[in-house]
């Protein structure tokens, strides 16, 4: 029987001071976490415990995916860096030392280039490939700033896995089954999560999606439909386009308003009273080493991801002021698309430029704007392309639904990784013809004690945590009004061990403290489930359930208690898994 | 299913040439361990199933002993090892690094500091204690010399406790449970062990026990007898002395021999045709700073432990020769108690020299030893005293039993810390008359991983590893003779899928390899069973399931399998733990 008595758990009432955020400061409050240095914590007894929980939940479903669990060194020697160029790269967040014998180590953020010599060294034949094998392990990673507590540390546990094939479509396949494990695992825990398509980055490789809880405080804006599952991050959000219909009648030839210092989009709607719709947005901009005339709608944003690779440039960037006037003698707020001449600056328009048929620019000179401009009769753009942020409210590339935003943090992420450590480490295999090729990769991590704190930021109100059932350190908190009576405490401990017997998980408050602290302690733990053994028991043969999410309360006679707390734990669980391996 | 063609299991034929010792040689053969640097592995999937069994039994057991885990990190502040004066006594051994702000950590070989900082923190009324906690989590030490594979390793895992009590008499009852606990977690992982009392070395306190695995590649001798449980380290192990009958008839005055050249005992039996027993060696010892000699009977050794105990000594050696010239006037090897100045000189004498009634010693003076000296007659011995090593065939001091040796590597460590650490962090409570006292400590170590290496040592033939059943990476290996068989490939799936339903862990060898390749690999890996499903599972519904310990092979009828399996696996296992949890 796990007495609370007995267990350290070290509730706290006041709000730990450098505590930010919601799940740092109840794993902190609820007696689960303590930081030993910046972003270095002990995980205490209920976390250890929801963790171990959610250590089971991902090995099941790396297993039941094909993956297979080894367990590779925190210690990973210099040269297999080198190897990789990423001793070099990675920079200050790599924790380094020396041994004794003043050689240099790493301890491993990630795996690929241990993993990768480990192949190398046993597979050489396409005949023991494919193969995905992966690890929960502490990781370490010299955060410039460690915040949030749990989200963002230096010495973290993760699950990361690595698959190795021969063909690109078989790290599709690979690809496919750890994007459906992910789906099945963060599900399983209980996130509110989406898989947003996200940007390779420098690491290269083509498909990579980030797994993302979806919390208030991520730092990450997600675009998503919920219709269907589309989820992108913003710089990656497709934006699709359907031109809205021509309005009637002719639009008089343009002419030039004085507009005194208005700069902004803002400023000149109010000052001529029109729609932003109605504005086209100049930006000028050096890509690489040519100047660009983006034009945008006066209510969208360019989306500099989508502009880089509409070159295909390795940079982009506002032009400087000095080059606005050498190419359109105006300063910034007043440079236009008409009368500029496209041998020397390329003009090019977001989609929805399309839309504005009676448009308002700026005059390329210093205090006037141009109204009336028609695209196509006062000037030319050489093409329209996807270039701007996608909206809430846009249209869903795929469901056609309504965009929502929301912010994310990252708690898994699989990625292609190709074949860049397996050439830098020289893992080949044979193929059935006898040629050398090198294993094409995948990799794929999961933050799992970030989950926790994912799991917190979803899930928590004012007076503490509201475990999802899966994860929960116990499912039911026994809770006797007072353990001096001993009626009371006798109630108490038998529905605790009936409760265990029928494989529910108890914590039993055996303390010598005031019903209202054991109360708030209750819900500042969060389990799912709180029963209070009164007066009552002995008296009517009751006891009160309380479910934590909801606040709603049962009198349930003491016989029916066991299948009466199993009913309610699985009308809590969203997942519909089997609780108590019945 | 698993499929060991899908598995990484790259077993080996040849023997590598750095490892010396059996578990070494095995883990790298049958594809279970990979060195990554010296004395740094990568467990892989067939040791990890195996270190998570011994977690699993670990776990259970600590539980059960009322134990709580937690996790602490592996990055510790400098400052907490510089308060308790370990940061500069540890040694290089201590692998150390510095984070990106220039301040400096550990990575804990062992988590005294952290612990008692946190309990400091958390815990400060003797209400909430006693507590128990522990850990399970990979260590790091820079060890001068790793090697052996997993028994000294820089990067390694350990289970570590640490207890807190009010009282001398709390420290006792938890240390029990830890003794019993670890009784019980040894005893299940199926090693043969001892718990040997230990000397306490310099880390002080009364009471220490090492749980040592016996087999021949350990570094200490453990004095043992197979009555009882006695068992302690050669230094530790006490000698009881019961005088024997002194002989009729006297001795005849004592007379100088010629002995040119005869320095050692060895010389001396022979060159005097007489028993080593009949000699008193004569040693003069520095102790601190006093000159003291010490008799021992020829056939016996001296324990400098015992003398440095018998004195409360903090340094005891060998006298230099020059302090032997000084004092007797005769070199080394001819140096005797008769006629030396007991002012200058105590004489002491382990207790068996009382057994000498007609002795043989040196003359103090060159290529002279004196015969027929009896003691009390021709010299004085100021005190006898308990001084020599146990030898095998002596009494045991318990049962009375003959002593065997035996050579054990250490597993576990029970360790009375007293409050050597609570008064170096602060780790005080307020007793029942709200006075402050210290903590009183109790740790507690299991060699988790090392713990692996000792079951191969004990357990293992010329052809390979033979697992106790606890602890087996699978129960049962499936190995159809010919894989192209449809029917064998059938029959070995059915018997996989039947078995691994029955709660029984099986690994299928599906590989297109030859019977004699599976076979070899089969009994390297050491699974406890071994079923070949040949043609005869077609022709008459049997296959023949074998014994790796033994050898021994029955023919079992296909429908009685499953039942067959269980029994076996029950008849193998010693420690007559429910296996299918059943």
């Amino acid at each position: 029987m796990l007495k609370q008595s007995q267990m350290l758990i070290p509730t706290l009432r006041e709000v730990p001071a450098d505590a930010e955020i919601a799940s740092h400061k109840l794993l902190l409050r609820a007696g689960m976490a303590r930081q030993l240095a910046s972003g270095i914590y002990t995980y205490l007894p209920l976390a250890l415990r929801t963790l171990h929980k959610i250590q089971a939940i991902v090995r099941e479903e790396m297993n039941r995916a094909g993956g297979q669990e080894l367990l590779m060194p925190a210690m990973q020697p210099a040269e297999l860096w080198h190897q990789t160029g990423r001793w070099d790269v990675y920079g200050p967040e790599l924790v380094r030392l020396q041994d004794r014998h003043d050689r240099s180590f790493a301890l491993g953020p990630t795996h690929e280039e241990v993993i990768t010599s480990l192949v190398r060294d046993e597979i050489n034949s396409y005949k023991k490939l494919p193969i995905n094998l992966y690890q929960i392990q502490t990781k370490f990673r010299d955060e410039v700033r460690p915040r949030f507590g749990l989200i963002r540390c230096r010495e973290f546990i993760m699950k990361d896995a690595y698959s190795f094939d021969t063909t690109q479509e078989g790290l599709d396949i690979n690809f496919q089954a750890m994007y459906d494990a992910y789906t099945r695992i963060f599900t399983r825990v209980g996130l509110n999560f989406r898989a947003v398509e996200a940007d390779a980055g420098a690491i290269g490789g083509k498909g990579t999606y980030e797994f993302m809880a979806l919390c208030e405080i991520g730092e990450d804006t997600i675009a998503y439909s919920e219709e269907g599952d589309f989820a992108a991050n913003l710089e990656k959000a497709e934006v699709v386009y359907k031109p809205s219909a021509k309005p009637e009648g002719e639009v008089p030839a343009f002419e030039k308003v004085h507009t005194p210092g208005v700069k902004t989009i803002e400023q000149l709607t109010k000052a001529m009273n029109v729609d932003a719709k109605q504005i086209i947005k100049s930006l000028i901009y050096r890509v690489d080493e040519k100047l660009v005339m983006i034009l945008v709608r006066g209510d969208h944003e360019l989306n500099e991801v989508k502009l880089k690779n509409l070159y295909d440039a390795t940079q982009v960037g506002l032009a400087q002021e000095a080059d606005l006037r050498a190419l359109t003698g105006a300063p910034a707020g007043f440079v236009g698309p008409v009368g500029l001449d496209t041998e020397k600056v390329e003009i090019i328009a977001d989609n929805y430029v399309q839309d504005v048929h009676d448009g308002i620019v700026g005059a390329n000179e210093a205090d006037y704007h141009l109204a009336h401009v028609v695209i196509g009769r006062d000037f030319k753009v050489g093409r329209f392309a996807d270039l701007r942020n996608i909206t809430e409210g846009d249209e869903c590339p795929r469901t056609g639904g309504a965009i929502k935003f929301a912010r994310g943090v990252e708690v898994g992420h699989v990625f292609k990784l190709g074949t860049k450590y397996s050439q830098a480490i020289g893992a080949t295999f044979l193929d059935e013809n006898g040629r050398s090729q090198p294993m094409i990769m995948g990799c794929y991590g999961i933050g799992v004690s970030r989950t926790i704190a994912a799991a917190i930021e979803q899930n928590n109100d004012e007076n503490g945590i509201i475990w999802p059932v899966a994860i929960a350190p116990f499912h039911v908190h026994v809770i006797p009004v007072n353990v001096k009576v001993d009626e009371q405490r006798l109630t108490s401990e038998q529905v605790t061990e009936q409760l265990h017997r029928a494989g529910v998980e108890v914590l039993f408050d055996d303390r010598p403290e005031r019903a209202g602290v054991k109360f708030k302690d209750a819900d500042l733990i969060g389990l799912p489930l709180r029963i209070t053994v009164s007066d009552k028991a002995a008296q009517e043969g009751t006891v009160e359930v309380r479910i934590r999410k909801t606040g709603e309360t049962h009198n349930v006679n003491l016989d029916e208690l066991v299948p009466t707390v199993k009913k309610l734990l699985a009308s809590i669980d969203h997942t519909g898994a089997e609780l108590f391996g019945e």
